[in-house]
């Protein structure tokens, strides 16, 4: 029996209208928990595909989850096809109903009566509670496979698959995956490979692999296993041995963003940050905001979007806008002191580039990035000219990237 | 003969590290050339599952794209097992080598030997040009079937989309989708549905469907076929139709986020807008650059984490802080004072809340968020609390898209 797979129900997945985090935040859960999924399926929420599906994979996953398809609406067919598949009765639930209600009451709402038939509920099935919304989660037991229904809306699925799916789980779990990622920058993939090809069969039991993400390439190494203290040995050995051979260009170790690294880092030293952005528009800030805690290094953010703005708020000299033009050197230096003038943070960055997909000329094309770092405490600083290639969102996310990266080889280098 | 699949090859997508981001930009495109993708399915780089889905699809999809798997390590498989199935013999190809190396030579690296080996390239396939990368793309065509395979990383993958794949495509391709969105708010799908439910055959061979949003569901109306301007009618009818019935709390048409219509209100109207951001640290400003061209609205933005920054950027009062709270009424008012006095922007916002997952009271649990908006020619203002439910992420997201929300509604209402 293979051991995981994960059913995603909805045309809009299809369409690609939406981008399906469902999928990833699952498989990220079950991953922690030592479950590996063998295989993502994406299906038009039509009655056919889902009872296809459904026949192929009971009995053979060993957990089968879907998401997608709960609702209230015509479009929302997963209840009733499981209960087909399954022979299902659907028997009204109070227990669910008055879970409507409340939600439906809290909310001011007048219920529908469309609502009530989320209530009804199959027979040889365990319903799993829902916080966030009206369609309660399906659980059934068949063939040797546990299959687990739950709604599309992220907020609901997540909160049932911590609270209900992954306890229940990890009950029957002896297996567990152990990975340590090594992120670095600055270093081709196949000059990593090469770096590294001495080891291709990898050394105590433990596999490589080679993710390249926007700001570099990240080599995981990974081991799975029934005793989580010897596999974990075995990883560490292994970032040991490969973290030497790289060398510099590692910024981090199970980093999933530079900029986690950056709070890690400002933590430690209990240092704080100031951003001053131009084409990232918030993005850098939203980075660092985004980590719980985040307020303990982070104060606050100036987003001087226009040239105006630089000046008013950055004191940057309009004849230095006017001369250098309001992505280069000379500008982004002045936005730093301008920043140290107005925020009391120990570290502050600015940066100004052209993120597109207009405003590019022969001199600075779209991609053209200039960011600069400094500490206040010895005025150490860098202004470094990059050239990033992408469209609009990902130059704005890999700029971003490397304003934090390079805020890291400030600090430790 | 099915219509699309896009088979992603990755284990860093099955282990949810990676959201497939891939996945939905290639259905998207496909989507808007009138071609339906019928499935998504995520596989590990592994030869026998890659194997198995190949002989599986070719011949059953019209449309087949790979993604990933073509890089230069021993994880990236997908050109041995194509080379398999088709029976190609690789063949060193001088335009390919030729890419390769001016691609290293302007990033200034010195090339690796293990890079020759992707300038081998099957027979009896067509090579597609990587701007951004060193492995091209690979184009067979096979019993009735166009397979794709492309690279992984977003970047190159994208180009090669827009650049080989779909203008190829559409030569042979009669068919259109005409959609439209209308996009609501404040109103539970099971009312929406129940208010359409006279239309559950829906007339003028339209398909309806209810997308639940963060900030509200979006009902579309699509209908396919090969007269273009026939079904434009048809959904423009149903669209009019549907809309009196919904009345208010309709934000826009096709808009993929609120942001977007701040965007077009403003610049219809040629007024600007300025953000105080607390809890959502930049995200909101971040909304508004994501848009092509949102210079024209948005000159700058600030960044309040710290009650200090408020009162300093903001002029808020220490005692109105101390008294009330930084999540509150009285804060967020002042801070819409303090921004319209440093700021020359029309409209006004500020936004100050807990996003968790840490800082709540009983009294003010996390979710609790304030969001004011005031217009300076007026003085008319609104400030109001909300209660948005899920985890950091989605607050800041939910949060933002309000923000915007209640901008809508002072400009329209």
């Amino acid at each position: 029996m293979k051991s995981a797979i994960i059913i995603n129900i909805g045309d809009e997945l299809l369409s690609g209208h939406t981008v399906n985090t469902n999928a990833s935040f699952i498989s990220l859960k079950l991953y922690n928990a030592g479950i590996i999924t063998s295989e993502i399926r994406v299906l038009p929420d039509t009655e056919d595909a889902l009872l296809d599906i459904i026949a192929e994979v009971v009995g053979n996953f060993s957990t089968i989850i879907i998401s997608g398809g709960l609702g209230p609406t015509h479009d929302d067919k997963t209840k009733s096809i499981l209960c087909k598949f399954f022979g299902s009765e659907l028997k009204f639930n109070d227990e669910i109903w008055d879970n409507i209600r409340s939600l439906f009451a809290n909310r001011n709402i007048k219920i529908s009566e469309i609502n009530k038939e989320q209530a009804l509920f199959p027979h040889n099935a365990k319903p799993l509670n829902n916080i966030y919304g009206t369609a309660p989660g399906i659980h059934y037991s068949a063939k040797g496979s546990e299959i687990f229904a739950l709604p599309g809306v992220p907020t609901e699925m997540k909160a049932m698959i911590t609270g209900h799916v992954l306890p229940f789980l990890v009950k029957s779990n002896k297996n567990y995956i152990v990975f340590r990622d090594i992120n670095t920058y600055n270093i081709p993939e196949s000059t990593l490979y090469e770096i590294l090809s001495s080891y291709k069969e990898f050394p105590f039991g433990t596999e490589i692999a080679f993710l390249p993400k926007g700001y570099g390439v990240t080599v995981r190494i990974k081991a799975m296993g029934t005793d989580k203290e010897l596999i974990t040995h075995k990883v560490d050995s292994a970032v040991k041995i490969i973290s030497s051979r790289i060398g510099n260009n590692i910024i981090g170790y199970n980093i999933e963003e530079p900029a986690l690294r950056v709070y890690e880092i400002l933590s430690e030293r209990a240092l704080t940050i100031s951003f001053a952005e131009s084409c990232t528009g918030g993005l850098v800030s939203k980075k660092i905001t985004d980590i719980p805690g985040s307020s303990r290094v982070f104060k606050e953010g100036f987003i001087t979007y226009s040239n105006d703005s630089k000046f008013k708020q950055l004191s940057v000299n309009p004849v230095t806008l006017s001369q250098n033009g309001a992505v280069s050197y000379e500008t982004v230096d002045e936005m730093l002191d301008g920043l140290l003038a107005v925020t009391e943070a120990d570290i502050v960055c600015a940066i100004s580039g052209i993120a597109g997909p207009d405003g590019g000329t022969p001199e600075k094309p779209v991609g053209t990035i200039y960011i600069g770092c400094a500490l206040r405490k010895n005025n150490k600083r860098t202004v470094k000219l990059h050239s990033v290639l992408g469209d609009r969102m990902s130059i704005r996310e890999r700029s971003a990237n490397k304003l934090f990266i390079q805020v890291i080889e400030l600090l430790t280098k």
